[in-house]
């Protein structure tokens, strides 16, 4: 049986950092995923104290990015914050074409170049980076990295410290996942799991994603090739939705628990 | 310099299929791509006569799918309508998942057992098929063949008789595009090379595509790679867009055909 963990995003709206965590705590989880961003709404000192008070870990923290100008200096800042919570990885978020430049085939090498300079900095600060590629319809403003197999051949082609997270949403159209999932498993870079699911229709490219059994992702098929690749860690709960955003938080929580131990024998305890 | 061809679906709202023809004609096109609910609208023998009074060709006929129940015969019946218009090349649209059926792997092998049988309709009637692989955010409800990389394979198992339409906006993502449409030209299946953008925001899956040059595509070095491969076929203009289909028709092909000059070069007498 796998773990459970939820990335605070899916119920960001309606439960600041620390109820999340109270929430998470509650439903017996152990680990959690962070947002920068939502760390400074409550106060770094606070959720920091909150983690320890629950006894609870940090998997995911969001996030290096985007890639504008001056997010080297940005990345610094935010890579030793990152490092103050010890989470397994930080992910880099890239950002889609920079202002006033085009082709995306320009910016995917600005992008390896900046990931590549990125990554000497996390090795320094001590935290490993996770690329996890979005989906292609999000190639013009969220990522130019949109497949596994980019992320891996920027992982070989990087070394050590860097690693990929394969999010259901992004990435289960591709006939090539079960051969980049194993490529990825035996490389040791498989950093998480990320589901949710595919509605149809989908309404909304950025927050229309469904709760897992809602859509038509074969997501036991997903994490049945993340096990064969060897993958021993957490299903990890990542919904951008604006319906279960206007939910309460406990109950898309527990909804949400006992779909990943049908879908996946997940356990939250 | 290539010629252009308008797609009826760019100006299908307020244009009916003898007034697209008129357009086209007195823009000095010589080819046309074509749908059978818009001939059914006008009647086919009404549309008929209008190309041959004005001496036009079809480049592409729409469509063959979705592949639901009963699909064979609809197939065939529409297969013989299409043959009477003398087409360069018929569309498969393989529809997504099946009522009930979950799974995109399933759905992929059914789909291919069906466009096999298709084509041995096909080649029987006489007209040649055509592979448009669709943006993977379409997998789920419109194609399950979602990379060039995808068709080629299928032409490869199906022989003769079947090919691929390139069309920017559903492949401009994937790394693969320049090698695939390398491996299309070599085996003599290039088809058609369908022209539109992607806009930055995208508001929507289906009806926001953006006119060539108003979006982040790399449409001239796609263009290039089509040269390359041995493309000499047309630029077909594809723009499904609630946004242009608000504007007057005449207009809409005469901003494309301006586009078309300036971006590829292309000619419309």
């Amino acid at each position: 049986m796998s773990d459970i963990v939820f990335n605070h995003a899916t119920v960001r709206e309606r439960a600041d950092m620390l109820s999340f965590l109270r929430l998470s705590a509650e439903r017996g989880l152990e680990t959690v995923s962070i947002w920068g961003d939502e760390i400074a709404k409550v106060g770094e000192a606070n959720a920091l104290a909150a983690l320890r008070d629950h006894g609870m870990k940090v998997a995911g923290y969001n996030r290096i990015g985007p890639f504008g100008p001056g997010y080297l200096d940005r990345a610094e800042e935010e890579l030793e914050r990152a490092a103050r919570f010890a989470p397994d990885h930080v992910f880099l978020f890239t950002g889609g074409l920079a202002e006033g430049e085009r082709g995306l085939t320009a910016a995917r090498r600005r992008v390896e170049d900046q990931v590549s300079r990125l990554l000497e900095m996390a090795r320094r600060i001590g935290v490993k980076l996770a690329i996890e590629p979005l989906h292609p319809m999000l190639a013009g403003d969220r990522s130019v990295i949109t497949s596994l197999t980019a992320a891996n051949d920027l992982c070989d082609i990087l070394g050590h410290g860097i690693g990929v997270v394969v999010d259901v949403y992004h990435l289960w159209w591709d006939e090539r996942l079960g051969a980049e999932i194993l490529r990825a498993g035996r490389a040791g870079r498989l950093l998480g799991f990320h589901v949710n699911d595919w509605l149809l229709p989908t309404r909304h490219l950025l927050t229309d994603r469904g709760m897992m059994g809602d859509g038509i992702i074969e997501l036991a098929s997903i994490d049945d090739m993340m096990r064969r690749a060897g993958f021993r860690g957490a299903v990890e709960v990542e919904i951008f939705s604006t319906d279960w955003w206007a939910r309460d938080p406990a109950e898309v929580m527990d909804v949400a628990i006992a779909r990943c131990r049908h879908i996946f024998g997940a356990k939250n305890s």
